[in-house]
């Protein structure tokens, strides 16, 4: 990834002209901590999103795929706690009653209204706590409410998720900010991804979506944590034009710009959430190198990735180069077995595990050494082109099977 | 599955005409233990075979699949502890001589012999060893010697998986046999499924691969214990034709019988595999009905399977049902999310959770009762068509990630 030229702050998520926040707690957690976001942007935004393959979608992803088509957006409203999946008519009901609600106390119109839920599943909205929250969101409204914002949205993540980046459009700095929560599955109902990610860009709202859909393939479509696919996951995008750069209609430079910007802050919100994984010990990068297709290194980063058995082996910081072949082997991905080099890499060095194919005679406390560190890359260089993809994830633990395991109550 | 007619013992491999065998013991495995097999037809057989989908196959893989080809079969030579996987060139050279040693020993041709190895990957066959065990085997060949054969093929299996089917084909006693071994990977690289079905059945060659091929998407390819595919996977079918029935050359009553018969002895195998499957303490079955088509129920029954955060939940006892709706959300199966119905049960009942997609308030004691059995049976009603499938899996515990989390060593 490309970040000459933009200027990264991790802890931070403020300064994106036009836009206020709140995260409030209505009562939707018995925790008491903060379970219902508004964001709202001052003037009318464009909006974009990417949503969830799976089938059985929860209500708010079923309103968002109609409302994200609208012209205008103003503002985002999301409860943790609740989400609202496999709720019937009466959740589609209370996704849209949510909307209507957030637009009547903000005095904007229903259709410029977006909603998401996440938490339990099956377990219908108390739409009494979520219509308290609302009023109480609206006023507590603020510049400076992007902290408590990214608080609102949590589960059971263990830390908050926020970033933000800034980047020069043709001479006018522009600001892309995004906070997301990840599947840090303590109370396992809870799997959703959901990742906001706001600019003062002015730019289109085709190009919004495209620079969204490129943004998602390269990041929070290239981790794992244990290949399940929620009913929730959203991904949403808005842009309300008041940096007052050149409006962006067209795959220019500062269309690239932009792109990079979003990749950043995308990247960023996505590994954190694999380091917040449940239960994980090991952050593992796979780079799949020389690929004759863009697409083959993204399957087979994938898969490795994905596999249990690698998963595992990194937990028991075992070499177990075989299992990484195998899963290579059966994604799908074009490559030849007899041409794969492999290494594996950490602050604590490199070791070349195979070459064309065959195993090496390794050092195994060599090995053992470079294991122990918490970030490790497997590199697979196929030999068979020029693309690379990288994908992220984690180990699989004794406290992943815990975690998943235990009681929903 | 339609058992009638069918005369199924599952404790044995015996009764199969025309066929030898032998398990003997050439110091591969550093236990002692049996870790060459032989299986001898007495007539020239017709061979058939499904092998791993994987890129990355294996040595005897890749020789088996030409001489699979050719119009004789006389011989399988297997061994364990060593899979001669990502060995390269010399791994090639080494499946083939291990091909010329039996055909030599046997007296037979070297295009009339299949081979296949399980055990670690990367490692190169001990040949000295090999040849040894080899004419050891020829010399042990005996119609009794299916236990040992069952034996000799294992690696970590905990215990040998064998059957044998008598079915009766227009008047005549056929015997269909089978033995296998699966993935329980106490010695974390050795996951190959291999199962070798023998039957004394007269059939034509193009039928036989019919017949197996059919079974093979009904039974082995309808478990799951991790989702990985090895390098080694291989079911091979044996026909000799010394029961003196008439001979299978169309798909008439005969043929369905005697596929009948490979899939009762199949779906053995397979759930066998399961069930001794690393760390399990739960059997699953999934099994989803009324899809609109064949090939919905199968995806979806799949993905149900395969799911971690599904397996963990049954591990921790926990009636988890959203899971199950996710992973069929993500399967691609068409269905319609609002219309599905599902139920757990077990020997201690039946526990309805979903009606056209929505969670039923369900009693949690009854519900935690019904998992604390050790075979349960998910079932999943799409309400939708006529088409079902099952698939079978276990729940995924502490020791599935401690097995494959240990070093090698």
């Amino acid at each position: 990834m490309n970040t000459e030229g933009l200027n990264i702050s991790k802890e931070a998520f403020y300064g994106i002209k036009g836009y206020k926040y709140a995260g409030v707690s209505c009562g939707i957690k018995k925790s008491g901590k903060e379970d219902l976001t508004l964001i709202f942007s001052e003037v009318p935004a464009i909006a974009a999103g990417v949503f969830t393959t799976n089938k059985s979608k929860a209500a708010p992803v079923l309103v968002d795929l109609q409302s994200i088509k609208n012209p205008a957006t103003r503002a985002v409203v999301i409860n943790s706690g609740n989400a609202n999946a496999c709720t019937g008519k009466r959740g589609m009901d209370n996704a849209k009653k949510m909307v209507e609600l957030t637009a009547d106390v903000l005095g904007v119109d229903k259709s410029e209204v977006l909603v998401s839920s996440t938490g339990v599943i099956g377990v219908q909205l108390p739409m009494e706590k979520i219509e308290t929250g609302i009023t109480k969101a609206v006023s507590s409204l603020s510049a400076d409410g992007g902290d408590a914002a990214a608080k609102g949205i949590m589960t059971t993540d263990t830390r908050e998720k926020k970033i933000t980046v800034k980047v020069n459009l043709s001479g006018q700095e522009v600001t892309v900010g995004a906070i997301a929560k990840g599947s840090g599955m303590i109370h396992p109902d809870m799997a959703t991804m959901l990742c906001y990610m706001l600019t003062d860009a002015a730019v289109g709202k085709g190009m919004l979506q495209q620079v969204l859909k490129e943004t998602v393939e390269d990041t929070f479509n290239m981790i794992s944590v244990d290949g399940d696919t929620s009913t929730n996951d959203s991904v949403i995008a808005l842009a309300n034009g008041t940096a007052g750069n050149v409006r962006i209609t067209e795959k220019n430079e500062d269309y690239t710009k932009l792109l990079e910007a979003f990749k950043a802050a995308a990247e960023a919100m996505a590994t954190e959430i694999v380091r917040d994984g449940e239960g994980a010990t090991k952050f593992l990068k796979v780079n799949v190198i020389n690929a004759p297709t863009r697409e083959d290194a993204r399957v087979g980063a994938k898969a490795i990735i994905s596999s249990s058995l690698v998963k595992a082996a990194f937990f028991g910081e075992d070499a177990n180069w075989g299992r990484v072949l195998c899963a290579l082997g059966y994604s799908g991905a074009d490559f030849d077995p007899g041409r794969v080099d492999m290494q594996f890499t950490s602050n604590k060095g490199v070791i070349w595990l195979v070459k064309n194919g065959e195993g090496l005679d390794f050092d195994e406390a060599k090995a053992a050494l470079i294991l122990s560190e918490t970030d490790i890359e497997i590199v697979v260089d196929l030999k068979m082109g020029e693309y690379g993809a990288a994908a992220w994830g984690c180990d699989l633990s004794y406290d992943y099977v815990k975690i998943n395991g235990s009681y929903r109550t």
